[in-house]
């Protein structure tokens, strides 16, 4: 991996997106790797200008790189779901994403919304699948418009899915001081999918002396999160609760701004994508207002995935020392600004 | 209804459940209503014992009842599901329980997890769909134990059960001094029903042009009730979302031991039935530990609903003055004497 460029597809997406990415870009030049970036136009632009949203040939020119960094899709000018489901989700399922990475961390210096809560307290990996459940899409509708319609969706589960999901979340369990995993689920009413998530943990748990497991409803943990997080270490769940439960994590830990995330493959099969949790946010596109450290922190996931495991370090160290100066007064500054100041401290 | 005796079904149910209820009762009797206690023995001794949950015949002679008050149920020598499903949701279901109301509301002198946050910062109404959904029960599995195995859950979401629970929502967000309405759900990815969902809020709002309208997906939303709680009124959600945004909910406005909730038959085809949001809490039973502050001013969510308004208010207005003396260091008291001192207040 060292001896060659990395070849990186970026997609920028819409809203923030664009402003984020570009900041990201930047980090991942200074910090001295030689990356060889190609932009794709994908987004509601692309979908007004042509009726696009991945194309099949685009989609298989994307196979072809070591790794994919994306800003954020969406836009209020797009019924909902079409980018969402046709680009980003589609993308995650094509390249058998099954792990989304999702780090819940308050860095030193960050303001957290709880009160009495140290840094200490929040440092936890939820793990959530990411290529089933109920974002495989499944369900439908009957009489639409009429008194007697009937919408369905459906969560589908496989063992499968369910067990490679389980056993990452393990292995990272594992490899962590705490070694705690935590099964979020609703067993008592999803009784089908929770019985399965349930014994798999179980199961893989055999393999794993070592890790101490635990298991919590979600609307407890959603609980937990607030009134004491430090009860969790490493959390593996399926694809929507992780989606709601990542984003209280965010929100724990200082907010949506910092919070990164990685959609893995981890045989390698296809690219990893790269993502901060955030949306695109048109409310506040193309105003310089987003801060651009989520899609850093993911830059740096990017980097460790690759192998480059110093510059991963590197970079995350430049966040940390940068939030840190947050501390002594430094807000108010534009998407670039802390784009170039993480910059100048990686390169520096 | 003021002429004759409240007849009410009591269902203590599991764990703590029995320890609150008791107090719950007392605070009924204090407060001058005739009212006419059943106790029903649903739950885990009962199943352990005969095997069942919900009794035909149980089910028949509830009906009949004003309103039922539960404790909790469920237990972890119960397989998971088991009372769950056979007795709570049953209940819910065959009751038709299609308004879960739950309030969350932070009492002045109640210390919230938050930072920054005042009391009139969190001051919203849930309003959970409680008859459909996820909670419908159906899908299955298949190849059960095998690496092929296939476990299924299906959202079931009908017309008629989202408008009857979108318009509830749409008068309480009405008789409400800042009349606003947030629809939560996953529209972008729940396409079906979430498009259902929208469509149904955006028509029956037309009825409604005081009342402003709302979108947050439950993602996002699970952030904001931590970042900026004061964004929401009234929040309309279906029955899964419902349940982990409100747990989150009390943690935010102080915890489960003050969250009550109200399952609301409106059209009183048959009895309401009301409980604490918290469960049987089998770590801590029998310890004279739990709050029962829930089940109190879940007692009077019941009284308003039978009409009795006036005593519903002195049972709330006990409750917060119990509430502000914790605040000069009046904690550490049991289940029991909690209910003595806010009996005490009622009665005086
Ligand atoms: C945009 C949306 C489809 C997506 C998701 O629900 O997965 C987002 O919320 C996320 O968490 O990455
Ligand atoms: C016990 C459980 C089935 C129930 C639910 O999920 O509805 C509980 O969590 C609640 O919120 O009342």
């Amino acid at each position: 991996m060292e001896s060659r460029n990395i070849r990186l597809a970026v997609i920028p997406g819409d809203g923030i997106g664009t402003e984020v990415v570009a900041e990201g870009l930047k980090v991942l030049e200074a910090v001295g790797t030689k990356i060889e970036p190609t932009h794709y136009d994908l987004g509601a632009a692309r979908y007004h200008r042509t009726g696009e949203t991945l194309p099949d040939a685009v989609l298989e020119e994307l196979r072809g790189y070591d790794a994919i960094l994306l800003g954020a899709v969406g836009d209020p000018s797009v019924p909902p779901g079409i980018l969402e489901r046709d680009l980003l989700l589609r993308l995650r399922f094509e390249f058998d994403h099954y792990v989304n990475l999702r780090p819940v961390k308050l860095f030193p210096g960050v303001e957290t919304p709880l009160a009495d809560t140290a840094a200490e307290d929040i440092d936890m990996i939820v793990i959530r699948e990411g290529t089933e459940g109920l974002y495989a899409g499944t369900g439908g509708v009957m009489r639409r418009g009429t008194p007697h319609e009937i919408a369905t969706q459906e969560s589908l589960n496989t063992a499968h899915g369910v067990e490679r999901v389980v056993r990452y979340a393990f292995e990272k369990a594992q490899s962590r001081p705490r070694k705690k995993l935590t099964l979020v689920h609703k067993t008592n009413v999803l009784t089908y999918a929770g019985d399965l998530w349930q014994r798999t943990v179980n199961r893989v748990a055999q393999e794993f002396p070592e890790v101490a497991t635990d298991y919590c409803h979600i609307d407890a943990a959603s609980m937990f999160f607030v009134s004491q997080p430090e009860r969790f270490d490493v959390v593996v769940t399926d694809n929507l609760f992780g989606d709601i439960i990542t984003d209280l994590g965010a929100a724990i830990a200082g907010g949506i701004g910092l919070a990164a995330s990685g959609n893995i493959n981890p045989e390698r099969s296809a690219p990893s994508m790269f993502e901060p949790v955030h949306g695109s946010a048109p409310d506040i596109a193309g105003q310089g207002k987003a801060d651009p450290t989520a899609t850093i922190l993911s830059v740096a996931m990017l980097l460790d995935h690759l192998g480059l495991h110093a510059e991963a370090a590197r970079v995350e160290q430049a966040v940390a020392d940068d939030i840190l100066e947050r501390l002594t007064g430094w807000a108010g500054r534009t998407t670039h600004e802390v784009g170039d100041d993480i910059t100048a401290r990686v390169s520096g």
